[in-house]
């Protein structure tokens, strides 16, 4: 079946439905940040694989929303289909609903599973007069050869790493939702539910999760998951938590036969529209308001309880730096050691990563695509090779970046380093000036991503207040980075989770126990990408009368290069800081590593 | 007429209306900082004049919410009354709406001209079931001895000095309102229809405003205030920029007139509820929605366009800086020659600022009430003497705080210095740790406030994303300070506008021309206050590919006290940054001082 055939068949669907355009977007029912196969009918219907983008089909035309990543991708993947691209934030680009008010459409519909309550509610109001409106999955019966969903092990998160039970997170939920009577608490999100039910899974490429609903009431959880995939010992954990075991398919089912008294709770922007009118099924139309309860924690109660990590969780973490260090510190070697004989290159490296991580017996796997980008190849957001004939051969000079992390079963770990491959000149065939640069630019990026890792900080400072410390020095040369600087990193879960630290507001506070990225960045287009990433954690600093004060504990182990420094553009302190870091880094992992390995370790890292 | 007979008289008049109970707030109809007199309707009720309070009163009771600035003053004042005392962020004080509750009252009403549309809403909501009902000012008849409402000149405020005509700045805010087609923007704030009309009166104190309304419409201005207190110069001016003269006490009537089909647009937390009533008399109920439009810009479209200065306005301030710079010299050498002879005060002190003020003919008076206060004195928030007898005699050890700014016609200036009246241990009687203490505490303070006046920062960078650069330095030994960093200033206007740096989020962003405070501070109850403030201006930095970036230059000129600097907590660069402050003060007031005078700021400046 290829494209010209799919897309009529959707034109055909239409038709029957006695609709005028649907609109498709790129995420599953879960919202997560990985889609499974199973979910990708944009891919199918457009040819276009990137991460971000928007279909919409009408009888006659077909249109794809992206964003500036993805306009060269997106071209090329389009020829030879009748489909126009329309670039976002680019000056005279429609919106979806634009678009549609010129195409003069009076009903459009959507797969109600893929649109959140607040999202549909509010594209109904941008499409009016139009209407919109959502169905049950209607590509089910016209994509042929459609990817299974796979249902891989569920595996039980044991309390002596989750570091809490799942009766006691329940009734940490329970107080933050602070509902009198009986109540539902719809909980989409599958990140969230494996932390609550202390499950992890592997249906979904890098992330730990198992696809699956929750319904956490005023008795007890319901969880809704593929039952085959629990072994004995999960599942006798889970009866013993008083967790109730569901099929996922049955959830739908599950939420229409709510009572219509229970307060039904939870996130307008995580629950799919299609779960949204099943659990209000039963509910008269004009009492919905009364059942209904937002969740009282901005970005939801779970989140923000699974985002302020326990002592277990936290000694867990540490763990895997250490793991993680050790790993880091081997490729470091080997780079620094073949680096002249010509035969590095991007995808080789990201490789021998994983050879030194398998060392490791308690390596489960990367916990996102890695990234090796040499010179002018990280300077491009989201770079990565995915197999060897396509990565850059590295040569002795510039910079190479390199983003990866791991899953252990007691934590995840992100980390990114750049390395100046030569400091001389010779070996750059670049101008003075331009070394200069870049070793003004390595070190503004360093000393911001110092200058957030010091940070004192009052309780109740949110991560917008604390943006500035990471982004501040770069400013002094008119730079500045695109994304975050920092996201909260899930224990042994999803790389990405709450909170952030950014230049948008949010009303979700640092507090105790989070642990964050802090990762501030420069990127020159067509020249190279500067990106140093350490992940830090929130510790008491002093009580006062003003209240308790917090600081960061980073917890990473991989040393700093810092031939790259200009040591004129750090203070004292800054200075300090990155002498005493690469010592601990040496202190920590040398017990782990041979004496040639350490050897090169306290070599790279004392002066 | 005392306190009995009042509550008594007020009693009748609930009675009269059928009401239970009645609120009493402490702002006027226009929502500004300072109250006139005749509208200190709580402060005659109840004795409490703090700046302030809410009053409740019901048949039989009667209650008064204040803060904690507050609870000794109320106290006091409310003695030999059945007021009770509500202290406001005390565990167990309950709500206005939840001492309503307990007090069951069916029907509540408030003077509708004291309340914004916004908080009589949600008022409302709070207080239901009982019914909450806005009326016409109800003391204007019980109230015997009513102080009148002032009405003095009202002054033009050339182009010369404003730098923009008024039919300029109404294309700008039309620009921002962005209605199609007939519309009626109705502005409530006095200082806001003053820079809008160049405009200036003095019905406030310390506030160059004159009561007054104003009506935007797509055809030009309606301007609302006492028509006797125009001069022909001005009114002529006016008439010539399409400013349509009424009478201030016509303003309601004008409402009620408006055509029912034009589009009404204001904040709605800045309008009352009456003059909402009658804006909105003539459009049918059920079209209230369709004909009201919020003002598109947070905080208000001439809120934003004022708070950006222009080069004109900025040269003004530039030069009110200059005069009081001048001033503030002869006072600081002044505290310098007469610190030995015991007869210095707090109240000395502010009078002889003035006098030094006075030798400047442009001159126009404070622009808020002056703080000067010693030692302990400075730790009390909004500490300031009223009279000699009052003031405190200052000794030649510890702190002296003062927090005092001026009107020019071209600009307002507000300054804070703190003086460490000796660095000599034997004179302050203290330990040598708190003495350290104090000059660490000296130091921080500081330290923000350079490293804020220091900041680059990119377009549409909001005020709570710089704030930490004010605080982080004393985040380090566990202090805060409650106040915000930072407010805009007005030019010529009042010494407090939009927008402001805090930790509370505020979506305005700091922009080109904006005149800020900067004033972090350190307070140690019962021992000392600290405060540093300078003025700053947002001026451009550079361009790059990544926008506009802006930077801060220092308006103020007053030398800052560098004995008590503690040098090993500043940075090399904070500390060239002080110098240089200290030597610019200098060199740019020197033409203006005499020969001793100058001699003395030298000494002063010069290390």
């Amino acid at each position: 079946m290829d494209r010209r055939q799919a897309m009529e068949a959707v034109r055909t669907m239409l038709a029957d439905k006695g609709a005028d355009a649907i609109i498709i977007p790129s995420n599953d029912c879960h919202f997560g940040e990985y889609v499974p196969d199973y979910f990708k009918v944009r891919g199918w219907l457009s040819g276009f694989d990137g991460s971000a983008g928007t279909l919409v089909v009408t009888a006659r035309k077909a249109a794809l929303w992206t964003d500036s990543r993805y306009f060269i991708q997106a071209a090329k993947q389009l020829e030879g289909s009748d489909i126009q691209l329309m670039k976002l934030k680019v000056a005279g680009t429609p919106s979806v609903a634009g678009w549609l008010h010129s195409q003069n459409v009076s009903k459009v519909i959507v797969d109600g599973d893929l649109f959140s309550r607040q999202d549909f509610l509010s594209l109904g109001l941008e499409l009016a007069p139009a209407t919109l409106q959502a169905v049950e999955d209607p590509f089910r019966e016209i994509w042929k050869g459609r990817p299974a969903l796979e249902t891989k092990p569920v595996r039980l998160m044991p309390e002596n790493i989750s570091g809490r039970s799942i009766a006691d997170k329940c009734a940490a939920v329970a107080e933050k939702l602070s509902c009198n009577g009986p109540y539902a608490c719809i909980i989409s999100a599958c990140d969230e539910i494996m932390w609550l039910c202390n499950i992890r899974g592997e249906d979904i490429e890098y992330n730990p999760v198992a696809l699956s609903y929750c319904v956490l009431t005023e008795k007890g959880v319901h969880l809704f998951c593929h039952l085959d995939s629990l072994d004995p010992e999960t599942r006798s954990y889970l009866e013993s938590q008083n967790v109730a075991l569901h099929e996922y398919g049955s959830f739908r089912e599950f939420l229409r036969g709510l009572d219509p008294e229970v307060t039904r709770i939870c996130k307008s922007s995580s629950i799919n529209v299609n779960n949204w009118d099943a659990a209000f099924a039963s509910v008269p139309a004009a009492e919905v308001g009364k059942r209904f309860k937002e969740d009282p924690v901005a970005g939801g109660s779970v989140a923000w309880l699974r985002s302020r990590k326990n002592p277990v969780e936290l000694a867990g973490f540490r763990n895997a730096f250490i793991n993680d260090g050790i790993a880091w510190v081997k490729l470091l070697r080997f780079i620094d050691e073949n680096l002249q004989s010509g035969k590095l290159n991007e995808y080789l490296i990201a490789e021998k990563l994983k050879e030194f991580r398998n060392e490791c017996p308690d390596y489960l796997g990367e916990s996102f695509e890695p990234i090796v980008a040499w010179n002018a190849n990280a300077a491009s957001a989201h770079y990565s090779v995915t197999c060897e004939a396509d990565a850059a051969r590295i040569k002795p000079y510039g910079f190479l970046l390199m983003d990866t992390g791991a899953h252990y079963p007691y934590g995840t770990t992100d980390t990114t380093r750049t390395l100046m491959l030569s400091d001389r000149n010779d070996f750059t065939g670049r101008s003075d000036r331009l070394l200069q640069q870049m070793r003004d630019d390595y070190t503004l990026v360093l000393k911001g991503m110092i200058d957030l890792a010091t940070a004192i900080f009052p309780a109740g400072t949110r991560g917008s207040q604390l943006d500035i410390l990471a982004r501040g020095p770069m400013y002094h040369t008119g730079k500045m980075y695109y994304h975050g600087t920092s996201h909260g990193i899930g224990h042994h879960l999803c790389v990405h989770e709450a909170p952030q630290i950014r230049m948008e507001e949010s009303p979700l506070v640092i507090d105790e126990g989070m642990v964050l990225s802090d990762e501030p960045a420069i990127y020159i287009e067509g020249q190279y990408g500067i990106r140093t990433e350490n992940v830090i954690t929130v510790v008491p600093y002093t009580e006062s009368e003003y209240g308790k004060f917090f600081k960061f504990d980073t917890m990473t182990l991989v040393p700093i290069d810092i031939r790259p420094v200009n040591f004129k553009l750090l203070s004292h302190k800054e200075e300090q800081w990155l002498y005493k870091y690469n010592e601990h880094v040496y202190e920590t992992l040398k017990p782990f590593l041979s004496k040639q390995e350490a050897a090169w370790l306290w070599h790279k890292t004392t002066v």
